[in-house]
């Protein structure tokens, strides 16, 4: 079922005490699959307390070493920040999140992706999600604890789970890359037209990145762009 | 505006910590107003720890001896609890829960009210409730912390008056009375039936709170009835 496709995503957490009562917050909403990537404190005993019934959720944590890693096999990466004000294009509220998400987990692992309790996500990760997730908080007090904000995209997730239930609405399945795929696409991108001399700072490969990820690219349209960077390497 | 109508009550919580954390949820939604209903530990600094920058919502907090109390002066009272199969004709989802409350609060205070962390509310406190909120959960673990219960509420809260702000549903006012004059018609109800030797056992109050409560009584209905009693005191 689609809830097992959904992965939340911790980076750098400073308190084990957030991870557990993010992973009790998970699992009252039916989600299970927990990423800690590199976090501060590990799991100890606030953490085991805070998660309540909920520890198996902790137990099962999968850990990576860098972002990268961990939303590798992601098709759908939605990334939560509290700094998104040149993101615009890409800002989708918790109600939205959660019908993509379950929309997209009939196909394929979709990532949910918690910054640090202080600074979120740094640009260059939030550079490698396809949304970025806003919480609709009261602009004189928006200070969401990380385990509220997980609860309130688990919950949302639920309910959009819910509503498909009850009412699954038939679409043409279309394939999308995973992270990897489309990393490599850029990676690519960038040594060839680097040695082309076309590129020659970071802007390039920017504003390629956020053009590429809002657009979603589909697996057809990521072949082709892919055919095409070896049509080139091929005439040089 | 309707969020300062909003009311969140806590019933006898049994950890400070909580209501910090109440208070933290409540106010990153835009909801200041926090009744404590027999608290069982003080706001201590854990509390004031966890609500961060919303201590203010602690310091101005409401303190009552009594549910009924607390709730007197609201006109919609909407109650939360795990414990709620009996109570199918009355359950609402925290959707429709905060779509209700920022209607209703157009017109006077709504109070929302979490029970204690491990018992919730008595069957005696759910009975003086118009709605049951209940959280669409996981069957497997559905416990939800109480701060969490509450921001998901107010989150639910916040949308549906950020709905309204953008798309104002012009009602008709209808007039509704708040607890207290509801109180006192069962009471009277009771004293003159009782006196008739008509209610002999709890029963028939229960019947007739649980009916009411749901028909959601508005203030002309009431007179109506009032004068009912009245009219039969007059003629015994």
């Amino acid at each position: 079922m689609q809830l097992n496709q959904i992965h939340i995503i911790l980076v750098e957490t400073s308190h084990s005490g957030n991870i557990g009562s993010a992973a009790r917050a998970m699992k009252t909403m039916g989600i299970k699959n927990l990423r800690l990537v590199l976090p501060k404190q590990s799991i100890d005993e606030q953490a085991i307390s805070l998660a309540a019934g909920a520890s198996d959720v902790l137990e099962h944590a999968q850990y990576y070493e860098t972002f990268d890693e961990a939303i590798a096999d992601c098709q759908l990466v939605i990334g939560t920040s509290a700094r998104l004000r040149h993101l615009q294009n890409s800002l989708i509220e918790p109600r939205q999140c959660g019908e993509m998400a379950i929309q997209r987990a009939v196909q394929g692992k979709v990532a949910i992706v918690f910054g640090r309790e202080r600074v979120g996500l740094t640009n260059e990760e939030l550079l490698k999600c396809h949304y970025h997730l806003n919480f609709p908080t009261n602009p004189e007090y928006g200070s969401l604890n990380l385990a509220m904000a997980v609860q309130l995209a688990c919950y949302e997730i639920r309910m959009a789970w819910i509503a498909l239930q009850n009412n699954p609405r038939i679409k043409p399945l279309v394939e999308y890359p995973n992270h990897e795929a489309l990393e490599h696409f850029f990676q690519h991108t960038e040594r060839l037209y680097k040695e082309l001399g076309f590129i020659r700072n970071d802007t390039v490969m920017l504003k390629l990145r956020r053009l590429y990820q809002r657009a979603e690219l589909e697996t057809n349209e990521l072949n082709l762009l892919r055919g095409m960077l070896t049509a080139v390497e091929k005439y040089r």
